[in-house]
């Protein structure tokens, strides 16, 4: 598998070094790994720090500005940071308030965080943490026990970024994380797998005439391999699957995330079957975002994320945001 | 190939359904394939229209919005719309002030933006055209007398949206076009081909071990294959060759545009290359865009656009735009 990069070993320092010279609005650690937002720590404000393997981009380092996350600490290509570097963005961008972890729920993630909590704690930094479950495909997996963290990170880390550039307190911040991962579940299909840079081939066999339900953001697998469908019978089973779950009585916040090789062409045709599903369920949509977001590498697919809002979840997801990733109303 | 698709038959307008969908701020006529900023007419503004083969999302759909396009034409997959969607599209946002068609340097849109421009001229519409012509790879190509157009066409779009949103006369937002498009040079690289729904297989053989240098975006043929090489060594080669024909005296805008198969992660590894190149040549970077701007449906690799700028066409390069694709402040 031919990749544009240098050598396997330096893929993601290269990456921080071309994050660094292309967004001069973010402070670079390549050395330690660590994204913050250049103000940090902004007066007042409570911290938010996320991270979590590399691979997912723009997820985490890609939503860290005004809004949203004020630092990321990128990991090995789909392999948990270390608490080392939580702890250094915990500390980069505490101002007194507090910080909250956004954390995915992968058995290696879940535990360095929670070190790195303690040990913030004992350099006098108050954190908080909030996990993040909403993949319905599967109950415990491949890294993860109970449900995976997939896109509703994004809305996770969207809203309490709101909440927190507002100038909500911890509690409040942490409240709404917590509201928003409940109400929000997922469910991603992969028409091919994806290659790391390590291992230079697919991370699984997907057979050519074949998709995989239910798929993992590292290429878990999902609840069943199924002949090729169309978009609009993928469409049927994935909503279907979500809303099994999330029965929501009033409007839903509608994420449709490619998984990195799927052209946005498609993304767009796939987003008209998730309406119109939506639209026969009765389930009315509030907003509708589109892109490559909550990525897998170079995996072929999609997922969809649904997220229960009301008038104050609305709010806060139209609040400015200013990310590389994310960026509207200012 | 395994597509998120229906059938190829509906791909386009399944695609303009999710826009649809998913952008209200747009109106989306999916029978007629024009895709307007829903505010247009704009009164006292001149009109910006373009368009051109889908599967370069979201280029140029993507791009409407104030600030940039007023108005899209998708053709089918990598075929011209026809001048009826753009006399349409002239129509819808004229106000008065004229229209400018910014046309990408390949046979059939230079023919059917010509005859639209006639049909619209004796609708009482006045029209002017710019060409755009960045690809510094080849001359003369399977589509194209003289260079092609890609990445610049981004640039165009932008700054000469940007004059336009301000109220500029036609000729000088055609001006603007001009002088963005003969400061801009582009270079790209395929490590893959793509796959168009149509053909469902590759549209041209690339073998495991090799890479295309100055690809088209269409997948069409370049300088030369060599054997694959490194990041740093495709980044050497395409700011190299761009950089003969550009020969900047002062900064540049630099857009690291991926192909649309190639990971974001990879892509910000290939920018810290490109910047370590211009670094090397001693030309200073004014801004960077890294994405997937200008893609060839899931084709894996890279393209490096520079537009050398002065104080005026960065201040449009920075002015508010608010689009599908491309957002920032406002």
């Amino acid at each position: 598998m031919k990749m544009l990069i240098n050598v396997p070993e330096s893929v993601v320092p290269d990456a921080l070094r071309g994050m660094a010279a292309a967004h001069p609005e973010l402070t670079v650690d390549v050395e330690r790994r660590v994204v913050v937002r250049r103000d940090a720590p902004v007066a007042g404000k409570v911290g938010l720090v996320s991270g979590g393997g590399s691979g997912h981009e723009p997820l985490h380092g890609g939503f860290v500005g005004p809004g949203m996350l004020d630092a990321a600490c990128p990991g090995e290509v789909f392999t948990s940071p270390v608490p080392d570097q939580m702890v250094r963005a915990a500390a980069a961008v505490d101002s007194g308030k507090g910080v909250l972890f956004v954390v995915k729920n992968y058995t290696g993630d879940v535990l360095n965080f929670n070190m790195a909590a303690e040990l913030a704690e004992d350099e006098g930094i108050q954190v908080a943490s909030v996990l993040v479950n909403d993949d319905v495909a599967v109950t415990d997996s491949l890294y993860t026990a109970g449900r995976r963290g997939t896109g509703a990170t994004l809305f996770v880390e969207k809203m309490a970024g709101a909440a927190a550039e507002e100038g909500a307190p911890l509690e409040r911040v942490e409240a709404i994380a917590r509201r928003v991962n409940e109400s929000s579940r997922s469910f991603g299909v992969a028409l091919t797998a994806c290659t790391t840079p390590a291992k230079g081939s697919p991370t699984f066999d997907l057979p050519p005439g074949e998709l995989e339900l239910g798929v993992g953001i590292h290429g878990e697998p999902g609840r069943e391999r199924r002949a090729m469908m169309t978009s609009g019978e993928i469409a049927d089973y994935a909503v279907g699957t979500v809303l099994e779950e999330l029965r929501p009585s009033g409007p839903v916040l509608a994420l449709v995330n490619g998984a990195g090789g799927t052209p946005l062409l498609e993304l767009y045709g796939f987003t008209a079957e998730v309406h119109r599903v939506l639209r026969e369920r009765g389930v009315p949509v509030a907003r509708t975002l589109v892109g490559n977001y909550v990525t897998s590498l170079d995996m072929a697919g999609a997922s969809v994320t649904l997220c229960r809002v009301d008038d104050e979840l609305l709010r806060l997801w139209d609040a400015p945001v200013r990310t590389p990733g994310l960026r509207w109303g200012c």
